[in-house]
């Protein structure tokens, strides 16, 4: 948590006063919001690590179920938002938005082409869920129709060895302590891609969207790895990118062990060198 | 991670295998989805773990600024979920209904009565964010306006020792290690009352909805103790709650540093025994 060298778009330096004393300089995780535009109108907002936003944009689309059909993404280009706007407004009304918002404008096959900015953006489309599951109004909308995966036997030697591995690549946990961090690996144990967010979610989708980009689903012989808790909305994103298995650092939830048995994926929670729970 | 006693409604026993040999029993956090329905539409589905689901409604309408004028709720009720259904659905469709979803029927002073649960209800409601952020369209939905906060002075070798504290009443995190709590204390370090949710918006939610209920809000002289980061959404809910000082066991970002410091609340970050960092 030191350094200060040049820092990543997703680190930030403060001032903090430690043991009521010394005045320090810490570094942060960045947390900004992101737009996300789909054919001119806004689709959701999340909250997430600037850096690798339209794979952020793409990987939500598809956990989503948006990019059905296989026929992709049209066009995708980023609008960065404006950082010259004084951050806070006072306590009276506090704007997350001067904190600086940037905007993904996605262009699905045959829809409309990105407004003008000038054009107030029509508000119907509803607004659906960044982690896969808040912002959805009923039950029904909870469900979604996955592909089907092809199980594998648990390579769980390997898996045990997967966290150590990711964490080597977590830059900017090692600048902070506080990020998640998402891979992807094959079954062999080579480590393809790792992302990391301030949002677990957005980690997933980001790296799960690093392979939306190029064209390289489904995943069906990959495992996700994830820094955190295997909670429903990780489970169901890899399951919609018809990945087979999935290794947790943290604990999993009673839903993702259901979800993950009822679609034969292989879950291994609280995993790490010499342990780990395979769910059976 | 023992203990075959009876199982507080927050946890469940799963099957595991060990280092790929030995076959165990584990205990799992329930993650579940509750829905909330104001005024008989439904407002969001948020993955909660069951328990004190009033207060987590209530705290989530607070946190949204639904509540606001102080007229609070006219009734509120809970209808529990069908449990008798078959988890899961096989590969092609997994089901997270079939995993059981309460409902909280929240009524506001004028609003219509529930509609009875045959009748399909209207979907024009817009879906908010369980997590304050996700579920939101665009951008002008996060910003809130916020009642006024009386600043303290930090009572810093005080937060030190609130993180110890709030961990020894966290009675499903001792059994999983696998879930965040949220505590309310006093200035002079009374625990009021400690709440825990696989999430954290919602461990947050469900400890300041119990002073909704009980009529005490704001909390000008209480202390928010976190067990994760210090993310925005719970810094938003927080300040929603005019609570003056938030300390959380985790990292802190820099929205939540932004937002604290515009708002002049107190935010300790990393907190433990000899250690954290005070934002200025």
């Amino acid at each position: 948590m030191t350094s200060e060298a040049a820092l990543s778009p997703g680190l930030r330096t403060v001032t903090v006063r430690r043991r009521g004393e010394r005045v320090a300089q810490d570094i942060v995780v960045v947390e900004e919001p992101l737009e996300i535009r789909v054919d001119g109108r806004p689709l959701v907002v999340t909250m997430r690590t600037p850096g690798n936003d339209e794979e952020l944009a793409a990987g939500f689309l598809h956990a989503e179920g948006m990019l059905a059909g296989g026929a992709g993404i049209a066009s995708m280009r980023t609008v960065a938002g404006d950082r010259t706007a004084a951050a806070g407004g006072g306590a009276a009304r506090i704007k997350v938005t001067s904190f600086a918002g940037d905007r993904v404008e996605v262009v699905l096959p045959g829809g409309a082409a990105p407004e003008s900015p000038a054009t107030e953006p029509e508000r119907e489309f509803r607004a659906t869920a960044a982690c896969g599951v808040c912002g959805k109004a009923s039950m029904d909308d909870l469900d979604q129709d996955l592909p089907p995966i092809t199980p594998i036997e648990a390579p769980v030697a390997l898996f045990e060895t997967l966290p150590d591995r990711l964490r080597a690549e977590q830059t900017l946990f090692h600048a902070t302590g506080g990020i998640h961090a998402a891979g992807i690996f094959t079954l062999d144990g080579e480590l393809l891609c790792v992302r990391e967010d301030i949002g677990r979610h957005n980690a997933v989708d980001k790296v799960i969207g690093h392979f939306v980009l190029s064209d390289a689903l489904p995943l069906r012989d990959r495992i996700l790895v994830v820094s955190g808790r295997a909670g429903f909305e990780l489970v169901q994103k890899a399951l919609m990118a018809a990945i087979p298995a999935m290794v947790s650092v943290g604990a999993a939830s009673s839903v993702a062990v259901d979800m993950a048995k009822a679609a034969g994926m292989t879950l291994y929670s609280f995993a790490g060198p010499g342990r780990g729970n395979l769910h059976v």
